[in-house]
């Protein structure tokens, strides 16, 4: 048993895997989370491809480092904190791909139209690495590998009708993560409108 | 303690609402479970804005209302099985509104660019409507209302550069709730490629 909100305030993206497979039994139950999230109209148009194979994995791995090297850490790089920066540098050149499993997240159009298919794909990927941080695995949301659609469809033979959406890596992690870093409550919530802070009444002064 | 699986499990759309308010503390909870969710780059763009004002909460049923009766229900009467209709028409014409909490949830372009902002806002709504399930909390994702996206963003005072991207009631359940209708795992995921159905090596035959 794992408390939910212990969950939640523990996950963290991870970017170092051990090489040890993950159980199937485990897979199972991650990606069964996965599928009870909500979707416009109740359509699941989400598709997962559990991709183990090394030669895959090497593949996406290659994908994954030419959308970095090819613009997307320019565009990072003065955004991000120097450890951030390191951590997604190793992730993108190869960190990623390393993790026994990738789950290639597509969303199905022939279910849902495309402008509100990531309204109903995100709560799955979401559910997907609560699930996974539940069992003690390491995972991350990934989208840099969608930049080369065409081409990790061609990898996981996707149709036409099914758009990469997400890249989620699992895997036992090389080291336990902290707490993830984020702004307090105050900061991102208002009372009836913008700009009021909220802050529950009935709290210690 | 509530069991993380246990909650996924549950977790399903409620548009019926009894009219007693929500605790602040119970609300922060769910709030600051929605801000530990990942987003590109860490940038946290969610924005929420918490409704309670009752003159506030009908106009926004208004917008709500306007939406469903203005395209989307014609839109959705053939795709929707009888039951599911009937709940989102309840829903739309005044259930979702009469809700004693709205939660206007809004994406800040200037933390993430508009094209990223939908795979950094709906893990931290997923969030939310899993914490308020622990909690015991009805809640749904909804988007209809966005569809009025400047008379939304007037009602809660949203700046030009926060996008409204979803509307979250919570409040008591009028009932318990079934388990959610999904499709089983193996009709959605699949093992190295597309159309190869993923099940869990050893399992019972």
């Amino acid at each position: 048993m794992s408390d939910f909100f212990a969950v939640v305030h523990r996950q963290r993206a991870c970017r170092s895997f051990r090489p040890e497979p993950v159980d199937e039994q485990v897979l199972a139950a991650v990606l069964g989370a996965a599928t009870m999230a909500p979707s416009a109209e109740n359509r699941q148009p989400w598709t997962f491809v559990v991709v183990t194979d090394e030669d895959s994995r090497a593949r996406i791995g290659d994908l994954t480092r030419r959308a970095w090297r090819g613009g997307a850490r320019t565009f990072s790089e003065s955004r991000l904190a120097p450890t951030l920066l390191a951590e997604v540098d190793h992730g993108a050149e190869g960190g990623i791909s390393a993790a026994p499993v990738l789950i290639v997240v597509g969303g199905d159009t022939s279910l849902g139209h495309e402008g509100a298919m990531a309204a109903s794909i995100f709560p799955a990927v979401q559910n997907l690495l609560l699930a996974a941080t539940a069992c003690g695995l390491g995972s991350a949301l990934t989208t840099l590998t969608t930049a080369f659609a065409a081409e990790l469809r061609d990898l996981v033979g996707l149709p036409e009708h099914v758009l990469p959406m997400a890249v989620v890596p699992l895997g036992w992690p090389t080291r336990s993560l902290g707490p993830p870093r984020r702004q307090p409550l105050e900061a991102k919530a208002h009372r009836e409108s913008y700009g009021a802070p909220w802050i529950p009444r009935g709290s210690p002064a």
